[in-house]
């Protein structure tokens, strides 16, 4: 069955199975202090243009967004995102499992504005009363966003002003960080995502990697002993040479960019050919996740075929649902899936 | 540079390089969904012969630890371990920050004796305060232990039924399982260590796979709804095919004891050897993990050709050093490892 | 200076200040074991009707807040609230930092719809996803709620009823109960709660107590260890005699809905009042908490003279103000309050 | 029946009964904003001579560990104290609640010597493997010990240099502070404990109050946003005013020492008294804990007409039991305890 539930659906790009294979009997230290993770931070610093950025590696995304956000809050801070922000929704309460509440804001097509942030912030001071509440202490936003939208540069250096205005960091959270930089509507880049944010990660489980995610502190602000904090936290991997392997051959030859294009360039033919179609798109998502309205009668037929995600309902006879392409989508499986949707 | 350091220096075991490459693009649901990991739990079920276990894949061993000792602990509780224990020592107090004491027995060369911990059960409960103390609600050993020594199955049986007498679980911690079940000295099978235990894990990082640890809930005591809990630690991988993929092949055509075995054949020889050459052990291991007395000055003209643990200091001019074998030591890194260690 | 900026402004009822005289130098054992603290469970259980009750008394409402919520739910679950409810926003995170998320609801003039409710509990499990989501594990209301409002017999029977229906608890904040049921609007009595409930707390600390607040289970569901939770908590009072004498005297002779029944009179005097004077509610409060809406002008004049509490901003030119009665709110602090407001 | 269970059998010092009852209708704001508590601050640091000291009221001695020690440990660190410290074995595991391990060296007579702390810090700096170990961050002692001991002026400053040195706060639990100053052994002072120390605490709920600790932060080191820390702990007291006019009171006219005073003379009394009949110490406390050693069969009879706690098992025919005086404890008190003791 051919499927486009979601970005993770295949194993890993072919270039970092070579790459496994070929460093397989090499003896290296553990806990990440192996040449390979040495290299890929490396690599990092020079993709994003930042040399002073300090560099970790961690295994997955609800992982590292707990394991940023508790090491950058004091206790009585909790962290700023949108109401559809993945740490609002979909993880389970892992930031509040470590002790923090998420503040959360009505998002406008899942990004924060700098304004509705601004008046957060400026709302809690005002409040006489706000000694009695959970502190701001962090911003959290995500590039691109749970709908696969994209902050514009400029809309980011509102955000990262407000943030430097009142002395909190600003995270971005970069599960599919390639889909967005590679999408021909980014106004940004690896460097100004460096420049912008206090700290960022750079998805590898979606794009290209079996797991692992890179996290980037730009601002000479990496926690201190954070290798004991990811150690406590159990996400200190022993064989750290598995995520520097990875991110190490995705920061060869543009490889992470690369991949992400080929996965943007995939969806934006799905887009367009299911607008010609008649689908109605529930918003206009400019990266590899599309959001479409179907019938139910026409998402029946397809399930049969096809593997993807219903998002929610949209009406009595409708419903949202998310086709996500990859790194690994190729022309023949939009064509498959095309075949399987009729005209509106 | 040779390297005896730990078992954790090399990759992955060639078998599952291989089965990675053959299924890379097979398009699978994420979280553990996938079939890979469902065929793995049969076999492992199998291997364990235990029809009603449930099992989970969890990343790495501290990570497994932390979540398995918090699902089962409620919060006024602790958990029993040796003082030489990983829990109690070098996992940064991951058990700790899930809210949990460990509750410390002097050990007696790594393991925990049944009339230690019933002495503790009993002392406790006899203590006319023990309102305002931690209620000792599990008991966590090692098998191997820390020190690569084993309970025998008296042992174990003795401490299992102090559990049962208590209504406490028995967990234990197989980081290097296999290690220790291949043991020519061993009197523990699969079989007995589920059936003597509440909840155990089968340790692969260690044991050939890149990262992976399978925990085993075998009283159908599985806590409710763990899938969430794992989540909201932050544990569970979005590609469960990682892990899935990984153990499939460890529990297929025994290879798990299989490389166990040839492990411990290399530590034997080793052992041997050492002694042989006039090298005293710290304690007499019969697992992958050989723990001698080096002069200092042995120690320091060792250190350029080869890498090892140093593990503890053991007088003014010698120390107690750790050499590792795993499934990828060959017979030659043994040879070249003796040829740099003159005779005493 | 006159104050009405809370229910809590004087020390201690006067009856309970002559039982610390009376009883002080009676030596009794510590932690809640004293004959004051048995007294006082057994009056308690007689005035809610409930002989298997069993009751804890705790310091402050934040503090029962967390206790109750961290020991009723499991690590994965959150509590059900109103957007406006005290948890979700004046007590600095507690909850969160016990581990769990509150689970906000829009509320509607500070209740929690049964419907509303409902519907959240339905959407949670149709949710395919919802694996990955905090479980809902418990509803929290409070009565009076933070806005003086009265949750209906009927309205409360059928947030019981959902809870039953999902076999989730339902807590009942009675930071202020006694205020609540001496309403003359209310049609729930002390026996109606106790039955409605799973588990509430009689607040003492605004009605007549230095401090205190009884948390009753009435269901047979006190959590396990309940005294060691607490003590865990940091909220053991080793003499326990402080709350035991204090409670003792509230459910004697009925004073604590005596006292609460003048306060609420004292806040209809107050309410008349203000609205024949031409002063406009925020919303219609039948207890001690009155809401108005208040001229900034009006509102800088009187607050050279009076103390009370500034809610939050209604239009350019207005605030909304409470005023708020208690059992210390004499008719001569009412008519020197109305003394310095001008008719509009 | 006659109790010498322990310091907090009691009420109130009748002098703060009388203030009480004097302030009872004045009217003050909430949370530790009222005048009573500003006095007693002010009262405070003139008492220990340090007027950049900062002061917060709590209501419990674990409370108040659990709370400094959150407040001042990162999540990485955890807090060096005795074995027989009250936070090792008699908090319920409230410091682990919280997130942080209790780092336990061997006591001797209760206390913490400088060399063994020191020794600790150095052997934890020395091991190669510390990043994956808890960082000790901070040392606990209390004075007196749990066993009534004390610290020698020198003792307390080579402890002070070893947190210096190593840069970690120095935290000292006065739960009974008073009744360690007071003794006629002490040679420190208010001052030198000020001095001497990062933070402490001055005990109330044992010397004369109903409920309270006054924290006290010696070196301008008050963590930041701590009454919102505080608050979220479940810890900030409405009528802050119960606190403040205790500690008020029992800083007007050094009236915490002079009853302090008080009830070591008692026990002195009781020490020399029993020794003189032949009663053998379990050591030789200066302060109002007198630790001795019964025989099973006096244990018994005495129980009949006095409470007491019972400390330990001595050996087979003897217990260790603890007698406790207070402020409250009268001459005739300890007459008609030794009554019943028959010559030995």
């Amino acid at each position: 069955m051919l499927s486009f539930e979601n970005d993770y659906s295949e194993g890993v790009h072919p270039a970092i199975l070579d790459r496994f294979a070929a460093t397989n009997m090499v003896q290296e230290s553990g806990y990440g202090t192996d040449t390979f993770t040495k290299s890929a931070k490396e690599k990092i610093r020079e993709a994003i243009g930042l040399t002073e950025a300090t560099i970790h590696f961690l295994v997955g995304g609800t992982q590292t967004n707990q394991i940023v956000i508790d090491s950058l809050l004091r206790s009585y801070e909790g962290v700023i995102a949108a109401d559809t922000g993945h740490i609002s929704t979909h993880e389970a309460g892992a930031i509040e499992y470590s002790g923090h509440k998420v503040l959360t804001i009505p998002a406008e097509a899942g990004k924060l504005s700098a304004a509705s942030v601004a008046n957060y912030l400026q709302t809690f001071y005002a409040d006489a009363n706000h000694t009695h509440m959970v502190y701001p202490g962090m911003v959290y936003i995500s590039y691109p966003t749970e709908y696969g939208t994209l902050y514009t540069k400029e809309e980011l250096t509102k955000l990262s002003q407000v943030c430097q205005d009142y002395e909190i960091p600003l995270f971005i959270d970069g599960a599919r960080l390639g889909y967005g930089l590679a999408s021909p509507q980014a106004d940004l880049t690896f460097a100004d995502i460096a420049a912008l944010s206090d700290v960022f990660y750079i998805g590898g489980t979606k794009i290209g990697a079996l797991c692992g995610e890179a996290v980037v502190f730009t601002k000479q602000n990496e926690p201190k002993h954070f290798t004991t904090f990811i150690k406590q936290h159990g996400a200190l991997l022993a064989k750290g040479r598995l995520l520097g392997i990875q991110f190490d051959t995705l920061f060869t030859d543009d490889l992470y960019l690369t991949i992400s294009q080929h996965a943007v360039a995939m969806a934006m033919i799905l887009k367009e050919s299911m607008i010609a179609k008649g689908y109605p798109m529930y918003l206009d998502s400019p990266t590899n996740q599309q959001f479409f309205i179907l019938h139910k009668d026409t998402l029946k037929a397809l399930e049969s075929h096809v593997k993807f995600s219903r998002w929610e309902n949209y009406d009595d006879h409708h419903e949202v649902v998310r086709f996500a392409t990859s790194w690994a989508t190729s022309a023949e499986n939009i064509a498959a899936l095309l075949a399987y949707l009729p005209e509106v």
